[in-house]
């Protein structure tokens, strides 16, 4: 049994997914897993930035006492635009330090390896990747919001490479 | 009697230099300024960026409990060039933590600004500004290393413009 945590690393928005894995003798459809918990850590644009990242160390400490996962499963940074990189960047400076203060293993996935790993094609649109989580979860719905979602994606890309 | 903490952030070294600053009466030539202390925080480079920010989280903590800043003054970050960038902006993520959470103000300055307020020219290269610093803060030799003195510098920079 493995507790699994899925992080989508962000300033404004951090999304987390939590899983609980067992697996199937062997048999990927016979894996049970179920969801322990998902959303997402935010802080308010125009706030300042240390009391935001204030935030994003306090409350993922407290994610991890709860959830006490066994693994990390983290999107790889990606720089898209250099002003927002930045902000990015220090957010994740704060992500990985305390993920490194918890003493946890640490996986990462480019995001498409995460769409490869769901749909099985790297260039899937964001709705199959979607769809995709909902349906391994057994979820009537899909999860919301978004960064929330692509957490338990991310998550169980991470249990599908185990 | 004002207590300043000047830094010069980095993910490989972190140079800090504190100062004991007494105004004198209105007269610049009869303030008084001394060295609390200064050095480097150094995380080795080829080690774990977990590890490494831990470094910088636990040992700028212990920093801050010892010399009880009232001011930080502190290096605005450029960007030249971009893979070092991301690694500068995670370290500096934690350090912007670690200042939020003592709740300490802090003025930026840009290295020109630097260079300005210790030589009157902000064009000045390396030498001129730590030659300022050694005879502004009356000590025989040029501290070491480089980032130890620009921290004194930025923290002169910071005493200077108040």
């Amino acid at each position: 049994m493995t507790h699994i945590l899925g992080l989508d690393p962000g300033l404004a928005t951090l999304g987390f997914g939590a899983l609980r894995c067992e697996p199937g003798f062997g048999l990927r459809s016979a894996d049970r897993v179920e969801v322990l918990d998902f959303g997402v850590i935010r802080t308010p644009a125009g706030t300042d930035m240390g009391d935001r990242l204030c935030t994003i160390f306090d409350d993922l400490h407290d994610l991890l006492n709860t959830v006490k996962p066994d693994l990390i499963a983290l999107e790889k940074l990606f720089f898209y635009r250099m002003g927002n990189t930045i902000a990015v960047a220090q957010a994740r400076g704060v992500i990985a330090l305390v993920l490194a203060q918890h003493k946890l293993p640490v996986v990462e996935f480019t995001p498409a390896q995460v769409k490869q790993a769901l749909t099985g094609y790297g260039n899937a649109d964001k709705l199959a990747v979607q769809e995709a989580v909902a349906r391994e979860l057994s979820l009537a719905t899909i999860p919301k919001p978004d960064d929330a979602a692509d957490a338990l994606a991310i998550a169980l890309a991470a249990w599908f490479q185990r």
